[in-house]
């Protein structure tokens, strides 16, 4: 019998920065807006790595150590990456909170995580005093990223100081990192809630290590020290797909938007900062398109934007592509994937909207029937996709019970057809189905079809009660500005397209469609809005 | 207090083949040679992972399971790779041995082993049965790669039947591959012995599963699946560089030569298996960009030629990138690396033969000086290389004590310098330095400058023992067919270019320089041979 006998290291996330510290001094994060006057700030990752070791001691002195967790909430900056390696770095739990959510739902979240610290962007404190009065066990606020030099003024119970000042006014000898086992929990987010309560996954050392090496795979997002990657999606959204690990794991300059993701905002950056890769949800890059052919630029060190968060429109998949000359990587993920499932190769021959993209090694998919067995037929055929793998949630926060089944697969509540070459589409959300006499109809295939109307700006599908085929298909537009169209017109795009018992019984027009925070629909508040409203008129008319 | 709470995901190397199988069902092994009448055999995943599951079978109705180590005697081919998954699934230590060593070393190293069964090339067979005769422990030879039906002929004690006919024979249901802990032994590769006895390095399932990891990063060898990988390097050099392992992972088409790795064998393969990137030492591209020259033929599809084990010389690299068209990545690594250490990427703007590359994340490096001390400034200075990772190794094979400094640094040995951009050259081997009155003198250098002459194929510097100095520099040089140059033409390509005191007082021209059984000058031997004559010689000369 034999033993193995290679080294002990373990896959703690503080490696990347002290990585890059070491081998990548080139490198460094940008960050538009938080330099003097409102300048670009640069900093190289060995300034970075100290200045995020000297957070760690600040923290350390204010008594937080392993399996502590600290709240941030925050944009996308230079001060927030290094709370975050601070906060990680000596064992301690990064909880980032989404500023777009309500006082009350922030304040459970950071109950439920037991923060006593809160990291918090200085135009952010007047959110962060109102989640400190729900929130009793938050002790103390530290603010980054002032424009100005602040007063502080303390929160209810919680106090209020610099976090740079604490930095710059630390004497103390800088801690070490390291020092806890790798499956350590590293950090912490909510999924975004659209179809439930929020609930928290969190991540490990070791999940959100491998999940980084999966990215830097050459049919991932194959980030290289060559790379200027412009992370437009938020640090408070599944740990921004991963990137602020990522991006120093690789030695690559990472570029932060502040929180002014508008096209100018982002185009100014691309050119100023050399950036190659883009990643974020589609309608960003409909903002930087649009900037770019009204002001007539070009972005020529652009190379590829990744998208994600919500379906690509194919249209704009086409204009980005041509107008930008760039390759677009289509992915799907979620919260609970840490995020990314399954991503278009960079090299992919044949890019398509439709298609999500493939799955790397260390995730793995699976089709199962609405009970939970597995299709015979994985290929080809629509099922409820579950996934396994190293860097996916094995439990929520605060629960006993897994949230994965008897062999270990994560039910993902999507729908999925994979294709002979294992390419994954995702064809709607298991939660969305209507059912309708019986049959399930998939509101994802009639939205797709409306919303590609010129004339309308968002659709949305939700079963509305029905006496005799309990559920039947209730369609809601918001028009494009300007525009309308006649209920006849909207089905006439659908008719020959849909099997006829899929036609929606009644249209609704919104003037605005509500939105999550994410800036996905809210199916979860179209349903109880208009549910119930709509079962009631159904019953009207049925009496 | 939070737990972390993601799934658990055990890193084990037949995941590999199971996610090939899966999802890369157009992609497999193409081995030359060993298809019917000696065409080339080409198999997809899916069908590999149930021969190899099939194996597992064949070996655990024979007594095999978890630690136990399983030696294997064979080149690169698809049945090779299928006995490895075999061995590694079911948790067995998969033992190369290097089949152009001697049958006693291999038997000693057996014995290491502990090996009962050995799989073998069925042209190695009588080497197979002359290390049986000194391993008592072997029990059994599966034979592989039979060119014709065989009829076995039994071996001292172990009995000898083909491992073709046993799978193709069981009936039994295939076992389940991975239920062992990630850190279990793997792989077994003994060290090339250069430099002193062969030593053991015992590699576990985690530690190659994250060298597969880092091969796969764009930075690195940055396969893809989109990509036809030639592996040149045999397989019983540290795992054939890790491809048998990243080629599935990625879901590449994995390309092998069988035995035959001359430049007209490995052009054919290039054509009719559209590669796109060549794994091999530099001599073997030297034949093959002869070849592509002599037969005045192109090889459009090769992007990338990765090389190792022994130094570029940059005329060849120049040679190939030119003839060829492609880019050529230097590497440096060792067995006791896994055998990565250092590589340079693809997209490097400026490659060098003298560069060896860059650490990607994963792997960490550090300079000491002589006695062990980390050197100050680790930049530009040259300094011992010592090095520290997730593939490195901790301890030999059979020994107790640890093969790392207090701080876990292994000593590769190697000496090196590191530029201010992070980018490591490989200066000389520390065991070859010669010290003359007190001071440093590294071979590594004139040997270079020595081999550049177009008269001379090899040389080597070795140091003589000398009454005054301690030792001084003895030059010895193979020339190249039908060259000869005098001892002057050889000073003159030294002089100026190193210290006057740096010149080799005595110069050997020996018919055929020996050669380790890696192809790299077997310097043990040229001072076991040549230093004490040396050494009476000069002691005459002084008397």
């Amino acid at each position: 019998m034999m033993d193995g006998a290679m080294q002990d290291y373990p896959l703690t996330l503080d490696k990347f920065l002290t990585h890059a510290a070491k081998w990548h001094p080139d490198a460094g994060i940008a960050t538009a807006g938080a330099g003097q006057a409102g300048r670009t700030l640069r900093t190289g990752y060995a300034a970075l790595e100290q200045r995020a070791l000297a957070v760690s001691g600040v923290l350390q002195r204010h008594g937080i150590g392993a399996g502590h967790a600290v709240a941030t909430l925050a944009w996308n900056t230079q001060a927030h990456v290094e709370a975050w390696y601070g906060i990680m770095g000596i064992g301690a739990v990064c909880h980032t909170l989404n500023p777009r959510l309500m006082a009350e739902q922030l304040a459970s979240m950071v109950v439920q995580s037991g923060a006593r610290i809160m990291v918090c962007d200085a135009g952010l404190l007047p959110l962060g005093r109102q989640i400190s009065k729900h929130a009793p066990e938050l002790a103390h606020i530290f603010f980054i990223d002032e424009e100005a030099p602040l007063v502080p003024e303390n929160a209810g119970r919680a106090s209020v100081s610099s976090l740079n000042a604490a930095v710059a006014q630390s004497q103390a000898a800088l801690p070490e990192w390291g020092a806890f086992p790798e499956t350590a929990p590293s950090g912490l987010c909510f999924t975004s809630g659209t179809t439930g309560a929020p609930k928290g996954v969190t991540y490990t050392h070791r999940s959100s290590f491998l999940h980084t090496l999966r990215l830097l795979q050459s049919d991932v997002m194959a980030i290289s020290a060559a790379d200027s990657v412009l992370a437009v999606v938020p640090m408070f959204h599944a740990n921004a797909w991963g990137l602020p690990f990522a991006a120093p794991a690789a030695g690559a300059r990472l570029v932060l938007p502040g929180r002014h993701s508008d096209g100018a905002s982002l185009a100014r950056l691309v050119v100023e900062e050399g950036v190659t890769v883009g990643v974020g949800v589609p309608t960003v890059w409909l903002g930087l398109v649009d900037h770019v052919e009204s002001a007539g630029i070009e972005l020529p060190s652009l190379q590829r934007l990744i998208v994600g968060g919500s379906p690509m429109p194919p249209a704009l998949m086409r204009r980005l592509e041509a107008r930008l000359g760039v390759k677009v990587q289509t992915s799907w993920g979620m919260t609970e994937l840490s995020p990314l499932g399954v991503i278009t190769p960079p090299g992919a021959p044949e890019r398509s909207a439709a298609v999500a993209g493939r799955p790397a090694i260390g995730v793995d998919l699976l089709l199962v029937d609405a009970e939970g067995r597995p299709l015979t037929e994985q290929r080809g055929v629509e099922g409820h996709l579950r996934v396994r793998g190293a860097a996916v949630l094995e439990r929520y926060l605060g629960e006993d019970a897994a949230a994965v089944d008897a062999d270990g697969w994560f039910p993902t509540g999507d729908l999925a057809i994979i294709d002979a070459q294992g390419q994954v589409r995702i064809t709607g959300r298991a939660k969305d189905l209507i059912k309708s006499g019986g049959e399930w109809i998939n509101p994802a295939q009639i939205e797709a079809l409306v919303a590609a109307l010129p004339e309308i700006s968002l659709a949305a599908v939700i079963g509305a009660v029905h006496p005799k085929w309990d559920e039947r298909p209730h369609l809601l537009v918001e028009f494009a500005p300007g525009k309308t169209l006649s209920d006849d017109a909207i089905l006439a795009a659908l008719k020959g397209r849909i099997a006829s018992w899929w036609m929606p019984d009644t249209i609704q027009r919104l003037a605005a469609m509500p939105l999550a925070p994410t800036g996905k629909i809210d199916k979860q508040r179209l349903r109880t809005e208009f549910g119930p409203r709509l079962a009631a008129a159904s019953e009207a008319t049925q009496a």
